[in-house]
């Protein structure tokens, strides 16, 4: 629980007179930048900001390599009247990006992203997203549930959540994925798999366009495949883990978004590592989601760069 | 959560036929030791157990001091019919017991303790609580959620828990906490204080006779009594911490079951440290209590020997 | 051992070609900035440092409150021939400081900073920060070790680090200060005390007037005192932590800089919890120290602000 | 370094007469027993051992199934005039060993293990070792290091620890395995590869019949063989990890005994994560080390049994 430190739902400490009046995210902007590196990139971007008259409020950057390598950059400004003023600031920054040969994204705090979670069985998963999203620790806008059982149908009540049940089986697979894309497609900024045990075909992560977080029950790139645990078992490791990554065609082998581990015993059998690991793959996977919902996270060559 | 392993609710890994066809609990005693060291103890327990048919599954033992000190033991076995046989049990053992000058304690693992929560307005620690429980870590018969608002109402609605709201204030102390005790005494052998921010009287203390556990929002003994987080914010420190410890009409000094910590840094503001406090407290609470029900806690001289 | 990798002795990834010739230090300067809050100044210092052609390798900021608060940023930056063009730049920097009312540093990485060490008997803190030293993670010119005891000799002897012997008594301890004043005043630029466990007077304090880090073997504000581990086995506490802090005239009340912990459990003797604190101790200390090196803190209101 | 208090050198707490009077391990038995499980096991050894007039001081024990599984059991016990009464006492033991069909040990704490520890270039493994012998922690017979380079003479001589060089280069490698064997064959109870970078052949592990303990730098299974940094850089993990096993013939897969881990991000280069691995490596092997010299630990079917 270390590192829960790093997924704080930051936000600024004090509050402009607008803030203070509602929404505490309200005139806060991010920008997430990815170009080569070379001096005055901080400068035009911190310039460009001052010029619209907008107060930095976080900064934080990475470079691959200060000579010839890939640079890295995330902002969080507090700029009055920011959603009136939003398309014109993307219009300016659109000819700074070009100048130094930017990948980029500017987001608006106050917009909320559209979440779906996906689940089999077990429900820690599910319940710690919702959990979190309640106490205001993730700002979410979570449209729905989509599970191939019904296990979790009760927990998703409870929190007011839509619960859409879509069996899978060998059969019907392709027309469930065909189910899951036209509930999703267009509807949904982000899907979370919260222990979710089918593998998403090669056809909807290409159907899919936006990103996947998985939860893996343990620390990849060990024990990747099926059942863990059991793997953990087996090998007698003293420390079992969760990684949380985004979901590429290669099974388990996505970028890396965080990890944790807890000690294990000779005691423990396999059904208690599954007990145990339940806790680690929930805290990890709120993490990992926390950090891409207030734009945290760059991916680049398969590495992500987490900006906490 | 380096620890959680400890609160693992470790049953024996296979079972008997009885337990196989119903209760893995079944048939499974526990025995809490507490008596002056000398030559002989485990050997005159565990040939006593032995003499009934009774098979040692884990024993643990500790001493302040092999020539003249306390000795303690905690021994789970598994016998036969352990129900029809318990009393008999009993009386055999109190013979022994009287020979060792022991303070001791026999149980049924079968027997569900009935538990009371108290809870004022945040819900994370409750929540934790009954989640376990539902998950069958925390194994307990949870009677009632008492509360002095109604905050907590519907959480614990949603897991069918009976929720008492008894209103306290300045003026209606001594009337409310006699409403409490008689919801509670008689009916419970547990008392949990999940984050209940009423400082429980003398009287209380010494009317309700079962223990009680109260998870603390600090690293005690530092920044014990009222808004430790503020008093944690204002020392600067670098990291914070709950301990869940039992009862004593003391505030805050009771002896301490479980302790953990969560790292912070300078950015976090007195809110965002109960953010993350949060995560730890119920962590930690939900630690201790689960070694409270599985017999694992001896109280001496206001400190805990943890039998895990 | 959580959070040792904020303790890395992070350098640039790759390397200009003056670099590669020689120090990988060289050319790499370093700003510490404190002023208040307002829009601009991160544009104004990084258009100043790229009217130098600096490029900026690492920059991280931090304000209590972004209206009206106090603003915090360390910049690390490569400038070809920075050695030259040092004063240069310290002037040019010196009038943008004043217009926003900085109170600020710039160093040079390739300077080391004048470093002594005052340890009594322990030699663990000592050892480790001379051990890191070593291997680089600790970039410094430890000068001279200083003891009130002989048992450290032979360490300082085996790093060729000169070793001052100045006996402290009740009866001495003016002389014996005014001894080591003589050894550290202009001729070092950090003291460490590595379990030095005599109180430094209110005049040596004032006398000396660079920074002392010390590494208090408790968690702070817990167990501030004599004999902190004996009063932590008094409590019956679960963990026991140190804390590395900047030392000011109230005996354990400074700054804290870096804090960790270690479980204990109720096994655990004084001596016990002596030998298990000695690590927590030991690698509390380097950390705080390699932040210190690497012009990572800035104190504020006795609190630090830790770039890492 | 969490789990260093499970690393403790515990001895009694206090003393018997003979102990205060000299080694505070004289009159320590330690018994290690693997049988199968059956009721009445605890019952025979206590009653045995009191029988002596042995004291029961720490008492551990672990079943894979108390229904026709494997049980373990580790006894440490005081018995005047121990070293006297010893053959006597692993005569009357063999009888009631043979009983129960078990595997069994019986050493006297006072017999300090002889151990030689082998190391390549990087030295921290093995000051840690040397280190932690110094302070007491260790309680071992160090009686030489041996290197296939010179980089760790210096080591080795501060402590006083003979130095033995054996260059190894693929052509000289089974004289340099003789050389090595000659030197440890007899001599010695354990080896300690302290990060020694050559692979031992299948013919120098079945001529070597004591235990090996090796640590190898990533947390197994995870990036076995060669430059497990570079390998976790490549994966992008955001943990490190290191891993104590007993050495056997098939390259890292040999029982695991203790496993750590340090948190690590995208700014560490491969160079960083060496850095910061180095410390958990030590740790972790010193933890192994010392559970080894205790006689904590018992292999199972390629898993340790831990009892600390």
């Amino acid at each position: 629980m270390e590192t829960d430190f790093r997924a704080l739902s930051r936000g600024p400490g004090t509050l402009s007179a607008r803030q203070r009046a509602g929404d505490r995210y309200a005139d806060v902007g991010r920008l997430l930048i990815t170009c080569p590196d070379r001096p005055g990139i901080v400068a035009a971007v911190s310039s460009f900001l001052f010029a619209y008259g907008a107060n930095i409020t976080e900064s934080q950057q990475y470079s691959t390599d200060p000579f010839g390598g890939t640079f890295f950059l995330r902002v969080e400004f507090h700029l009055d009247a920011l959603a009136d003023r939003f398309d014109d600031l993307l219009e300016g920054f659109a000819q700074l990006a070009d100048r130094f040969s930017m990948r980029w994204k500017m987001t608006k705090a106050a917009d909320l992203k559209r979440v779906a979670i996906m689940v089999s069985k077990a429900d820690h998963a599910l319940q710690e997203i919702l959990w979190r999203a309640h106490w205001g620790e993730l700002r979410a806008d979570i449209v729905m549930v989509i599970s191939n059982h019904r296990d979790a149908e009760q927990a998703a009540a409870g929190w007011g959540i839509p619960f859409r049940h879509i069996p899978v089986s060998r059969e019907n697979a392709s027309e469930a994925e065909a189910a899951q894309l036209a509930l999703l497609t267009g509807k949904t900024d982000l899907v979370i798999l919260a222990r979710y045990m089918r593998i998403l075909s090669p056809h909807f992560l290409s159907a899919y366009t936006e990103p996947i977080i998985n939860i893996h029950h343990s620390f990849l790139p060990a024990f990747a495949g099926a059942d863990p645990y059991r793997q953990a078992d087996n090998r007698g490791v003293k420390l079992i883990g969760a990684t949380a990554h985004y979901v590429t065609p290669e099974l388990d082998a996505g970028p890396i978004i965080e990890q944790d581990i807890v000690r294990v015993d000779h005691r423990c059998s396999v059904d208690q590592l599954r007990q145990l690991g339940r806790h680690v793959e929930r805290a990890v996977l709120a993490r990992a989601v926390s950090w891409h919902l207030a734009d945290r996270l760059i991916v680049h060559q398969n590495k992500t760069i987490v900006f906490t």
